[in-house]
């Protein structure tokens, strides 16, 4: 794996999902396979999960770490072609990429989108100006349009909880108090589509996602039929791509409530996390057993692990070509 | 040793308090004990010596450090039960600690009081959640009520220095600029109570500590008298019990000075740090040989490393218990 | 090496270069040289190059790390003998200093000046302070007044590049939109002042820099004059010494361009970054073949490295004399 951006990055699906749950079951079975490899961490927005998960599993494979909050520190980036730096740009793309990667073998990015500009989001900008300028693997900490090791890691959940071969997955919009990216319900989209699921998205009219990420999914706006017999439900807010960035609809009837549960087949309730209770989904479902948003949030560990296992590989194999 | 919140974690002090000092000759002795475990240390208030000392600690035996500034990130937590989520919390505890649990083996907490609301702050509110939530050991790295690593610090800097079996202690109010937590003489006092110590506490009227706290110690508005003959001079400025969270005095005649440490049996003078000079304690008794404030601070790495170790041994020997 | 302040505590300013180039060839080489050591890295300004190049050699050299953003804790210092401290500052140099130095084995510190009191500035009152109270080497991450590991990083980087014995290197002051310090001009003068190049300083009349940095290298307000037949332009923003901290000029004709570079002898161009693109320089000149920035930036490693081995070997050779 040379990158980590997106569902394209990973050859074989399935096979990541295997590794990733053998990780599980033995963490420091490849302790030496990051030993004198550094990984960057750049936090252009703010972390919890992504930045403590991402860590230990950096940690299990022996990489060392370096951790910054590029915000905090001021730290404005021009990413324009030609600009005369005059204003509040203290470094260009052109040399801050290069130079982090003077420093570092693997570089985390987390950059939320603008929501203003749509073009420019879906352009994935920065973080493809860091693929380009680096000159080392980057894996996304979320980028403005994808989040692909929170993907990863609901298809292993989903792997580790179906009941069945092919189980029924719902993403459903729910309402939220701001206006949040569609970054987790495209990824979440993208990684269902290769996955072997039967897929529904359910919201409400104007929520229509990106059609290049909705791919061959069903779209209803219908939620309680989408509910019917559902093994999971994935449970997110986002603004319109429609009428970008905006909040078109806050109706509280999109919550999810045990009485929607009750329409499903026991599903398992998921979500990424943060999620605002009795906003986007009532108590009663996430203190039920239906819930498994903290089993989720668990294997952010070895959805991260076996991607950086999968990047150190290419770069041994590239340095030790007489290894393989 | 489960968790560690107050002295009554501490199944012999006398025991915590010789293997410190064991560790202060050999740091490096139990470096395996840590091996493929990791230490989150969750900060919702600004730290230095708690910070580095703790982290010197994990790293002498051989933990992993993940640390994180919470305030900083802007990560608002609710704690209430039913909670409508519309405000600026963006993730309840329920979900919060038991993530975090997920990427730590030992979780850290450090969180001041609100010095607004006694109930809630002597209820010890928010690390008694992430105890309930987090499916893992907690450190206090200072709560609202009280600073057990402190505490433990000091209990070996006296082991270290006192001259005679049974030394005077005595714990005296100082002014202060700004309105502070009872935690640090709350936390003292708990463990003088516990040691074979001569305590004494002075302060003015309307400085009372809450009783659970003072236990038997003495208690006199007279501070000339406290320090007749005292082997160590332990000065901290709090702010009012009875009044909570108010500052009802700052007469600097109150403030610790040479002239007072004469009335003393050549005392050692203490004090937590970060101490404001001449506010607190006069230039002269700082830079004089009866400061061993220094000394004090060193040994919070001792302190922490010890409470880390008797953690870790339980952890082992709840998976291992065939080693034991 | 006791400290690392300036080119002053380099012995041999040509045996540290060769042996940080042997290091960029084997950087694991003293993997085992920084065991069971721990280096604090305080930052009160913020950092990118430095803090992730410092951080990357004390790993290369197996040293544990201990990074904190002081200025973000509002962790304001008193520096001031005698002061009452009813104000903001929380903490004396006093304390702090020493406290710090009971954590860590090495600390590096960063501080900027403050543009407006020269005689402060100049007197290194911060570092200096940390190096009489902290009873520990201190390394200099930028002072008030010197940059050394970046002039160390800039002399690796001339080594490697030059292509005569004694190559020409100019020093031109840049336009910027920020008053900027001297600290980085002043060290690579006296850097180059300590090495075997024909040195130049080229910039408008009021730049002129402190004499005891300029030395003996030839000084002109003729920036044409001062590139021909040079072999290294290397382009730097300073604001005045001389009217303290001012912006006198902003006359963009003293931008680098490729029009200038062509006066040389195919000089390549250095800086130490962020670099404001068409302000400090043209575009064409830093997407040209003269451009070196982004490998003199990764050699800030090397330098940091070499600096930390000379420290540590002093702290081994002073606990176990028998082993020299």
């Amino acid at each position: 794996m040379q990158h980590f951006l997106s569902v394209k990055d990973a050859i074989d699906v399935q096979a990541l999902v295997k590794e990733a749950l053998l990780y599980k079951k033995a963490p420091y079975a490849d302790k030496h396979l990051g030993r004198n490899r550094t990984m960057g961490l750049l936090f252009f927005n703010s972390s919890l999960r992504t930045r403590l998960s991402t860590q230990r599993a950096a940690q299990n494979l022996g990489l060392e770490l370096m951790v910054m909050n590029v915000g905090q520190d001021g730290w404005g980036l021009e990413f324009e072609d030609g600009a005369i730096m005059n204003g509040d740009k203290a470094e260009h793309i052109k040399e801050a990429a290069p130079v982090v990667g003077q420093y570092c073998d693997i570089v985390g990015i987390r950059s939320f989108p603008t929501l203003v500009n749509r073009e420019e989001d879906y352009s994935e900008k920065v973080i493809n100006q860091f693929v380009k300028h680096t000159g080392k693997p980057i894996v996304s900490l979320e980028s403005a349009t994808r989040h692909p090791l929170q993907s990863l890691a609901d298809l292993i959940t989903i792997e580790e909880l179906k009941t069945k071969p092919r189980p029924k997955v719902v993403l459903t919009w729910a309402p939220h108090v701001k206006a949040l990216p569609q970054a987790v319900p495209n990824s979440f989209a993208e990684w269902m589509n290769a996955a072997d699921v039967d897929f529904v998205i359910t919201h409400p009219e104007g929520y229509e996602l990106a059609p290049e990420f909705v791919g061959n999914a069903k779209v209803t706006y219908n939620q309680e039929e989408a509910f019917k017999d559902a093994d999971f439900i994935y449970a997110k807010n986002w603004s319109s791509y429609e009428q970008y960035g905006k909040i078109l609809n806050q109706d509280p009837a999109w919550m999810v409530t045990m009485d929607k549960m009750k329409l499903t087949n026991n599903a398992k309730f998921m979500h990424c996390l943060p999620v605002r209770r009795n906003i986007v989904v009532e108590d009663a479902v996430l203190d039920s057993h239906h819930s498994v948003v903290v089993q989720q949030a668990g294997n952010r560990i070895w959805s991260a692990q076996v991607v950086l296992k999968q990047i150190l590989l290419k770069i041994i194999k590239e340095e030790s070509p007489y290894l393989f």
